[in-house]
């Protein structure tokens, strides 16, 4: 056997998402791209903010001598700096540069946050619908993700959660904005976690962390705030990245702050720099930590211009989506952030159900990929015109879906 | 505890090499950055050549829709393909695109090999000196580094290599040319080591794997060829940079490559693109992958204009350094690529000789950090200044431990 036995499995499972991306392919080949309605990956179609074109230009034009040079695998002190600064304003917490480490995107900070907290065995909680990923990622550093079910609404199930903490339990994860079903979670609910952590660690005699992926959290609508996981719980690590907010999900920029007032904080930043670097990360990429750095303290100046996406086009896209899919009958909550939508599949049967859909071109991810079968996510990061021409084919997999009960 | 007992213990090792980065900027507060002699670190001093920084500013400016946009994770088609062409011709086997995952550097791309082979409790095989790193890396993916002294000469001890493969061996590791010693290892003993490992499998009914590091491939002297794991080992993977001969360590881009006639080949790629992703890479840089595809491309069609920086830079650097501590004593074998030069320690203390160096305000790194004490490892990478105006404490230093005989 060339490949390990668990890499084996995982690309055998894996292949059931890779199938859904052929078939995708299939029928973009077979029907024209155009009328292919892919809603299956969050890929942002909206392009990166002007001020970052902008900067990035400066940034390659000036050319300074150590542009593509290596640094300390925390990252560019500016960097560090500017990231601390914007999220200590954000959170309502004094972060500091040394309390960030610039990292991969969100994937590659949760890798390291997992791998310099777990010992072998330990629990990584999360409430379910979740990114799928995240199992991976606990399994990559010899941990086990534990699953909790949320309530009906999506919101977290504190009761439920506080009794899945054990003795081996070490992080409790929340996504805020949340992937799959756009719920941003209040600050009552982290405040309540975060006082349940605080008497089950006291109970095991060891210290729970909250770890809170919010790479969504200036996507955020109507207006919502999205509550501070920093300044709800001491114990508390915010992994996040650029991917969404300004649309570079391929350069793979992200950071992880640890909150200031954590047990250990100094020792888990020194892990993580040591985690970046001996996974292989090294440090992020040196030429976007200049490009955010500098993205960051001028916005600073300029008041009223965030480096960000326009997010009243993910807002447009969101209620034109909602309004169809309610007209056709669909059973959902409005997404508060984020870019997903999760219905409920309208039938018994998951599967026909995704074929239905598939009849109609229409390509989306069963919730099963989330933890929560009955339930489908569409992604609507996608052009206009992607969400106008599904409706139709959404309102007749409804009414097929009928038939079948 | 806030972070795992493991890396805890990583980390307050990993503070040895940190010491002596305080001590560096220590000293360099204390007597000035120009009179302090800092060869510890492999960070490359030249600049990345004017076609790579045409090739990033013309891309920036194009702004195509896609640049920094999600893709496979095993990399842009077009960069994967443009690698697979260059490396095929460079090793002389028949790579294609399938065979290739961009990685975030060589460090990112073995990590990826590793976990993609690794059981838990697999050996991977070393030759000392070694990159004191594979050990972390190794031990990231459950594996164990078995280490294996070379030849006084430094070449592989190929009797001892074979004697050490055992029944758990499923990696032998080479790095070529060399760090720390500079070697490059030459055709005929990667064909015995390709033997022997077919051998051993043989035995113990299992395939065993070269991977083969060779991100200073291209900085090779004295008209030097490095010869090519890929044609003399079926069973091989190739994992590089272009941090070294492209000068961008900071952006973190390079590749693995599979042996198409590998066991396996396919289910290798598949597993290296699917561990890409779980480890938080997800893929490689998009800006850089762009600028590597062009850049590949236009190499082949201006012959005699490599995309590589100016070797003859290092050969200089090199041959400077060289003559100095050979008219002040020292004992070395003149390197044959990489930038870096191992010379014994001229006396029975390593730490003392160390010390000794810092007298001058010289810092190098001791051979027990590559697994081979009674050696220093001088990285030349630096300024023609550094290593002209260090020759004068270098000879200082090896007269006063004549002294402690």
């Amino acid at each position: 056997m060339a490949i390990s036995a668990k890499m084996r499995e995982f690309v055998a499972n894996g292949s059931m998402i890779r199938k859904m991306f052929e078939e995708g392919a299939r029928l973009k080949a077979l029907y024209g791209a155009d009328k292919v309605f892919d809603f299956s990956l969050g890929n942002p179609n909206v392009s990166p903010p002007d001020i970052f074109k902008r900067t990035l230009k400066a940034v390659v034009d000036a050319d300074e001598p150590d542009l593509h040079s290596y640094m300390p695998n925390a990252g560019l002190p500016a960097a560090r700096a500017a990231i601390a600064a914007r999220l200590g304003t954000e959170q309502r917490v004094d972060v500091r540069a040394e309390n960030i480490v610039v990292t991969c995107g969100a994937a590659g900070a949760l890798n390291i946050v997992f791998k310099a907290l777990l010992e072998p065995g330990d629990e990584v909680l999360v409430s379910a619908p979740y990114f799928v990923e995240y199992g991976f990622i606990a399994d990559n550093h010899g941990g086990k993700l534990k699953i909790v079910a949320s309530k009906p609404d999506f919101s977290l199930d504190l009761a439920a959660l506080e009794s899945a903490m054990g003795p081996k339990t070490k992080i409790v994860l929340i996504n805020t904005p949340n992937n799959p079903t756009g719920k941003i979670y209040p600050e009552n609910d982290l405040l309540a976690l975060a006082e349940a952590m605080k008497r089950k660690g006291a109970r095991y005699g060891r210290s729970l962390y909250l770890v809170s992926d919010e790479p969504y959290r200036k996507l955020a609508y109507d207006g919502a705030k999205v509550a501070s996981p920093l300044a709800s719980c001491p114990n508390s690590i915010v992994v996040s990245s650029y991917s969404k907010e300004l649309s570079l999900p391929g350069e793979r920029i992200g950071f992880a702050a640890v909150n200031p007032l954590a047990e250990g904080a100094g020792e888990i930043a020194a892990a993580l720099a040591l985690a970046n670097r001996i996974l292989g990360f090294v440090n992020a990429p040196s030429l976007m930590q200049k490009v955010i750095a500098l993205l960051i303290d001028q916005e600073g100046r300029d008041k009223g211009l965030p480096a960000c996406v326009d997010v009243s086009i993910y807002q447009r896209k969101r209620d034109m989506l909602a309004k169809g899919l309610k007209s056709a009958g669909y059973d959902f909550s409005l997404p508060e952030g984020a870019f997903y939508l999760f219905p409920k599949i309208p039938m018994a049967d998951d599967g026909t159900f995704i074929d239905l859909l598939k009849e109609e071109n229409i390509l989306v991810v069963p919730g099963s990929g989330f933890g929560v079968p009955g339930y489908f996510r569409i992604a609507y990061c996608v052009d206009d015109a992607t969400i106008a021409g599904a409706l139709p084919g959404f309102a007749r997999a409804i009414e097929k879906a009928a038939a079948f009960a």
